[in-house]
């Protein structure tokens, strides 16, 4: 039996097999079983089409510190425990990652000036860290900064198809003389093409997603073959977890592809038709700490501190979903307290004495995660371990 | 010369006298000597007065790690370097303080029924640990657990002055019932009456928050008439950040105040009426990473992980105000990436070469500061110092 916690740091002791019922709220917890699920899920499925997958840590950032059960970090459950071949939103992920005996990291952001050296770093410590750009000036700082021992800087090339964020725009000449000034340097190595279709995050239903994967995967398949036809031979790799849960054949054709979300899932990817609300991993268990009569609404202990203020007006209930009650609405939050009123009608305040127990499905788990130092996980309702995600830049 | 972080945790060293323009972003950094400001001007104001001032910790959560100026501690410059008689929003909050030696600690939070054995470790180590109450329930709950070593409740009677969130409306007949019940039970101690009046954020400018003010402060002290004529004496406490920095005459009648963003102010407490931009301690250093041409766009790397999405849709120039830059609107934000457009026009691109540096000033610190594992602090942008803050509940 392990100490989930000391009484220096939470006040309170939980123990391995505890339910998660008896933790202190506001609190985040993790179903392991549908982590392993979700995950197993999306390798199988990219295993079969020959494709790799690269899954993204971003969403939970997580490796174990007090873990009783075998491979039950996210990490490790992300990489069928291989502990390479990952993609990071941040260098201090990265750092973490490589810190913990992972390799094959890539660092899919446009590469920021301040964090050459860093990255530098990195690139001669680990058998393979990539980095990513979008404009040639990036190229430029890296190309001062030349590596040791013969090295060489393993560069993506971030192109916007249409997503409307980061990379050089698909249909830009620049995009192409980019990608050859990348190959035709000294010092660094065009690794392959890279995009994000954070698009699907305004489509409603398969269908829609489908169509933006197709959009996204046609557009950079295109560019590869701009590529080849200036002797260029390089990797593709697209991403988001709504594309990546709805394929389609086409991206049987790409080298990689890099999602990140869906070993959590949320309300949102439920409403954009990457999942149903049973494959979402996290719930934030809350306590009902005020009964406000006068104005028809209950207060919990979760604010925006524990769910963050992500999903405001997008959902008819409000800032999430609360589990079992769907006639509850999560209307609004301060720093420390969520105000509850039901959909229609007076509340029926017996139904929920002070104490109560309410189960929050969050709208982003991203989000949602980013808010807690620590995650409790558990396997139908025991807890198994606790993760603690790195934080930072 | 001390080292501010270490390789281990940052991948870079800062040091002491080191400008924050060095650090890598995106960074919070606090400008010490603002924050001393304005904790002393509302510390004097409140003495002046004779009104007990107990700062409120929400905001920072803060005690030194490696603090290299003397008194440089965000709690110790709030209470005058006493470690007395200070408010916080989480039990987290109070241990930290407690185990740092601070005392007479209020946790002005609707007492959960799950932390109540918490709490009463608390209020038998502390000389004074206060709880706050706004249901029967509450009052019955701590009744269950008495205190050792002949030791009471100290308890205050939280009432909602038309402020919307927690406390027992101060028009209900259970108001004055539930004072007298506290006043009258074994084992407890009536303290005093608190009302938040954070109604004040609706305000716009010094009369409107006045009103308010003025408002909360007369219903409080009506209260505390009516509790006299029932033989009842105790304290009474209003706060907020904007009605304690445009205070009105009959506060002085009060006990205590309890404002606590005031410490470090931000974009909001400005449009409010509460300060001006100047009064403001906080920055998010960023730096430019993409340029989006094909969308009159600047990427920045702060994204919401950076700066919370508090402040959406508040403020013409967006999510935040970029200092020195107007005509810039940071119109969106994802995980680590924020989209920056002109207010009108063409942006003109050689004007913000990659690695540009931008510092932005949060609409809402508390929530900023949510985000930061730890504040770089500084002196006329040289660095003093970090604090790293308590999270949890």
């Amino acid at each position: 039996m392990y100490f989930l916690s000391c009484r220096f740091s939470l006040g309170y002791s939980v123990m391995e097999g505890d339910h998660i019922t008896t933790l202190s709220t506001p609190v985040m917890v993790v179903d392991v079983d549908v982590v392993k699920r979700n995950a197993e899920k999306m390798r199988e499925h990219w295993t079969k089409l020959g494709v790799t997958l690269r899954p993204h840590m971003k969403t939970h950032k997580t490796l174990p510190e007090l873990c009783v059960c075998v491979c039950c970090e996210c990490g490790d459950i992300m990489t069928g425990g291989s502990r390479s071949c990952i993609v990071v939103s941040t260098l201090a992920e990265a750092g973490f990652y490589a810190d913990h005996g992972y390799d094959d990291i890539l660092y899919a952001y446009s590469v920021p000036f301040d964090k050459v050296e860093r990255c530098a770093v990195l690139a001669e410590r680990l058998s393979l860290f990539q980095v990513l750009l979008d404009h040639r000036d990036a190229l430029e700082q890296l190309r001062k900064r030349p590596l040791t021992d013969g090295r060489v800087w393993h560069i993506w090339l971030k192109l916007d198809c249409d997503n409307g964020r980061a990379g050089v725009l698909h249909s830009e000449p620049e995009a192409l003389r980019l990608a050859q000034d990348i190959s035709e340097s000294e010092g660094v190595e065009l690794m392959g093409v890279y995009a994000h279709c954070g698009n699907t995050y305004g489509c409603r239903g398969a269908e829609q997603i489908r169509a933006v994967a197709r959009e996204t995967t046609t557009l950079v398949l295109q560019f590869m073959e701009k590529l080849k036809a200036v002797g260029i031979s390089c990797k593709s790799s697209i991403g988001s977890t709504p594309s990546c849960s709805q394929p389609i054949s086409d991206m049987a054709k790409l080298s990689e592809v890099h999602p990140g979300n869906y070993v959590f899932f949320d309300v949102q990817q439920s409403v954009i038709g990457s999942c149903g609300l049973e494959d979402v991993a996290v719930r934030v268990l809350s306590r009902v700490i005020g009964h406000s009569p006068h104005r028809n609404q209950l207060l919990l202990d979760c604010g925006w501190s524990a769910l963050s203020l992500d999903g405001a007006g997008k959902l008819p209930t409000g800032y999430a979903v609360i589990e079992g009650h769907p006639d509850l609405r999560l209307l609004s939050m301060t720093q420390e307290h969520g105000r509850v009123e039901p959909l229609s009608g007076q509340l029926d305040y017996s139904r929920y004495p002070l104490g109560t127990l309410l189960t929050i499905i969050p709208y982003h788990a991203c989000a949602t995660a980013m808010m807690h130092s620590v995650y409790y996980v558990h396997s139908g309702g025991r807890l198994v371990g606790k993760w603690t995600p790195t934080r930072g830049w």
